[in-house]
């Protein structure tokens, strides 16, 4: 077994699915109202005529078109042979018009009298003109929609015929475990087949599951051949590549024909296909990102290439927030998430090597094909959207530092349909990107009431009028694990800092306003260079107090007085903070809701939260 | 009760819902696997730390990044300690960096040896890099993907708490009878209900129909009140009116308050709105168009509105192949065909009056607001996607004439995921539409070898080079239900059929070449119109034989001799013919999968099926 695979070109994999795999697809009769999204086996035709006698489209009179043909508003004419309709009511024996009561005059008496003649038929629905017993309502490989359904019913079918594909899913590695038990060193949970199953369901394509299989040949083998007798295709995750535990190729050469192993795409290089008693099947990497990949990149769009109905894949220009590097020869496919700032959408990178976690964060995958280095920052390209909701009209890419609040504030915008993407990126990069319009703004994390200076002279450098919103204040705390009696106390030991740190100078700052003696207080060696480290220190008892964010010192058990804070504010451009988008951002940091909801955090202070602050130019 | 509805705009129904309706959410603990679409109710966190170890990156070898400080090219590191491992083995004590197969030689005796130093941490993924136990996986009023459900089941989760919409659907109407029974006159088989449910079900939300309730206050009330304290809202179909069977109205202002009743949209209009026990109850037309047009455009809006998460509504920009006239103060959504014709998209009118079938035949809707009079053909407007399968770039357009065949035509395409969609019209509008590039082409039915003088007539006028493209001939017999004897006739007789038209010719064209004595020839009144009245004749024993289309003849069992046949072709533009899509088009009509899959029908010959002919100036 070669240790290195020859890689085929994303397009040639794609190619050769196209013309040498097919689906078995399995016939079944199901529930009309259970059939959405399904695809139709044959026609079906009405067993009803609709409506089944001529009705009335009104409410009104049945009335005889020929007893009005002299009317007039000036010479009316009484009529004596009339009933009463509703709408959808059938029409008596003898009758030919409805009038409806707009257009008679009635008495006290039920008699009526109209003013113009009737036309015959007028406002009436004749028998079989929706349809007729026997007509088609959808024709074969139809895809069933709401409207179908309605239709079907009310033409007297209960029951469909649909051509279904099942999909056989084959988790396959040693290293697997199954859901609810707690795995060992080197073992991981097996979560690859169901969320390749989920994303399949979402095209109207059902999955079975078969149980985790150990990277054995003879059992893999086993399952593969039970799966291709059942399945409309099978994919084997896991054991796709090389390796010395990877038998997928081995397995499938032994039992049917490869129709290649490698492809040059990122992730999910180390997929194969092959041909097992006519039914295709796969072998995707074991990672989730790789067998997404290839779900996404060769198997869907192979079903589509066949004429399976796969939804339109909603794809969008957006202009790149980043710059996204990829190696020529292979086509790359890079997570993304994507906003809409101003008129523009733009995507963002999620980081690569984020595992499943980085899937999670993102909405849009961006492809980029094999001829291709990667596409700079501020070039325009298209994205596959992957996830629809929040829309991303309704997301905020905003660059900077990061506090756990924006979390928070993320939570409560999801409850908007909205959500707030932050990454984290210097201040020059912040503000070159808020200049290039790749992002709403920046998070700037600084001593309340000071700090703003470097922002200022940022801001000169490209020549951005910013403002800044307040998200919150985050409170420090000079904290202690009990409550000390400073009188009594002989001696204050308090942490060594770093000089001219934020922690340094709350710290000295609240010496010099207690007026402490400068000789009873002791600086604790080692130095703390971290509020974590102070928090370490006070809970071993090295030190008696120290500043951290009172966040932190709740999570410790810790109090004491506040004693600074830090201001968290967005920073957006002056001419953007009354578009449609940062107005919306400002109203909710500004609600009550958004205070109530986050009211609950200990150390935050959020009086100043929504507050606008223009900056000076320097 | 007032027989006349007020009223209120569209906009302000929409604003009155966003402002006074809140659905109530229930919370369900489900499985993971289960949770596609759904919305995550809290936060979920990680049960595990990802990696739960430090672990390979690459199969290698586990080393000492130190042993190898010293290796070069000249002066290779032979290594004492090392082992072997695995992608995704655990790093065994001892060990900090792997090395990659490729960058090591190994000897016979499995001694391998370094050429170049290792970096401490090389190859390694740390615990924890992806994720660590009690982290944020989701946050809540998260929409729940594939990607999502991967992670949660890989980071140890398998239920999940999500927040349900579960709507009440209650079916209202004297004259709705259950599926599966057969409907009297004036009666109607329920399925509103079932198509909103399917409407709702695509965007995540659980329905529940309740029976059929008859057009009883009481009734209606009970059902009511029971579905307000079991759902999330409530829709009543059917009632919404002001007719004297209509109680919807009544009923909610007795047990609730009426947010608004009567809309100016169309359909839709006799649509209402009321809030009972805090819960909102929507009541719809009993129409299929009122209902779906009202919970398109008022009830899934809001929905959105209010924060639920609803898929994007793909729309997309149309020129509008037709005028669509719409009344000035109404909303009006009109049912639309989208397909792709050259680079854009056009947008044919589905006939407004089809009932449940014109919904099957459209996949989109035109919403026209209440400020205009309506859109006038080939201007620019934006469509609303219904319906994704087949795709509006595998849908052809065509204006003309109508035969069974584009029936099979279309039939064939589905099966390629594409679709055909035929509109009666004239020859002369059909040109129209193809000079102003609304149509993919026309379709025209002419005696064969015969009949193009007037299309080349036609062409000569709009100034466009056409060609055509065979369907089909549909052959013509001279029917009769026993083969006659010809010789032993003493008289023929035959049909009398207006002069000059094409089954007068073709008979008469046969009494020529089998120079039949016209002495012998009878010709029967009356006169036959159509086709059908020939049959009818022969069927009575009125006349011996007489010319129909052999497709006609064999649905009677009537056979005889071929004695004509008319032409069935596509005509486009000849710039067109080697468009992508005209080219796809012609080539599936030459195929022989197109002729063995129609060759099954009665009287079309499809030697010539895919022919081209161009047809000059005239």
């Amino acid at each position: 077994m070669s240790r290195f695979l020859t890689l085929i070109p994303y397009l040639a994999a794609q190619r050769i699915l196209k013309t040498s795999a097919k689906p078995r697809y399995l016939i079944r009769t199901i529930q009309v109202t259970k059939s959405h999204g399904h695809i139709c086996h044959e026609p079906v035709y009405s067993r009803l005529t609709v409506p089944n006698s001529a009705v009335s489209k009104r409410d009104g009179y049945v009335i005889n078109a020929s007893d009005t043909f002299n009317a007039s508003d000036s010479d009316p004419v009484q009529l004596s042979v009339f009933d009463q309709v509703h709408t959808g009511s059938p029409i008596p024996e003898g009758f030919d018009a409805v009038v409806m009561h707009e257009d008679i005059r009635e008495d006290v008496n039920g008699n009526i009298t109209i003013l113009k003649p009737a036309r015959p038929g007028q406002n009436i629905q004749k028998a079989g003109s929706e349809i007729k017993t026997g007509e088609m309502i959808i024709p074969a490989d139809h895809v069933i929609s709401p409207e179908d359904i309605g239709a079907m019913i009310g033409y007297g079918i209960t029951s469909v015929q649909v051509k279904k594909i099942v999909v056989g899913l084959i988790p396959t590695g040693d290293e697997l475990k199954e859901p609810c038990t707690a795995p060992g060193p080197g073992e991981v949970i097996a979560s690859n087949c169901e969320m390749l199953a989920a994303s399949l369901v979402t095209i109207g394509i059902e999955t079975f599951i078969y149980p985790i299989i150990p990277d054995d040949p003879k059992k893999i083998r086993d399952t593969v051949e039970e799966a291709v007798g059942e399945c409309s295709f099978v994919i084997i995750s896991g054991g796709s590549s090389t390796g010395c535990r990877d038998h997928t190729k081995d397995v499938l050469t032994a039992i049917g024909t490869i129709l290649y192993h490698g492809v040059a795409m990122r992730p999910g290089k180390t997929t194969l296909a092959a041909i097992v008693q006519d039914i295709p099947v796969f072998g995707v990497p074991g990672t989730p990102a790789g067998a997404l990949a290839v779900l996404r990149g060769l198997i869907i769009p192979w079903l589509s290439d066949i004429g399976y109905p796969v939804p339109i894949h909603h794809s969008i220009p957006v202009t790149l927030a980043d710059s996204v590097p990829s190696e020529l020869g292979t086509d790359d496919f890079v997570l993304m998430v994507v906003g809409k700032v101003g008129d523009e959408y733009k995507a963002m990178m999620v980081p690569r090597e984020g595992g499943q976690i980085s899937a999670v964060k993102s909405n849009a995958v961006l492809h980029i094909a094999r001829n291709s280095e990667g596409i700079g920052k501020g070039k325009k390209s298209l994205v596959h959207m992957t996830r629809c909701s929040p829309p991303p009209d309704n997301i905020y890419l905003f660059y900077g530092m990061y506090d756990p609040i924006l979390d928070v504030l993320d939570q409560y915008l999801r409850k908007l349909n909205k959500r707030i993407y932050v990454r984290e990126a210097s201040l020059e990069s912040t503000l070159l990107s808020m200049q290039k319009n790749t992002v709403h703004g920046g998070i700037i994390i600084r001593p309340r009431n000071n700090g703003l200076n470097v922002l200022e002279h940022g801001y000169t450098n490209t020549h951005q009028k910013l403002c800044t919103i307040t998200v919150a204040d985050r409170e420090y705390i000079l904290a202690a694990s009990v409550f000390p009696n400073y009188d009594s106390l002989k001696e204050f030991a308090f942490p060594k800092i770093p000089d001219h740190s934020f922690l340094y100078e709350i710290q000295e700052q609240f010496i010099l306003n207690h007026q402490i003696n400068p000789l009873l207080i002791e600086r604790i060696e080692p130095e703390c260079k971290t509020e974590l480290e102070i928090v370490q220190q006070i809970i071993q008892e090295k030190i008696d107090f120290g500043p951290c964010s009172a966040s932190l010192a709740s999570e410790y058990d810790l109090f004491g007085p506040v004693i600074g804070s830090e201001r968290i504010d967005l920073i957006v451009k002056q001419d953007d903070a009354q578009s449609e988008q940062i107005n919306a951002l400002q109203e909710i940091l500004s609600s009550e809701e958004w205070r109530s909801e986050s009211g609950h955090l200990q150390g935050y202070n959020l009086k100043r939260s929504g507050q606008i602050c223009c900056l000076k130019e320097h």
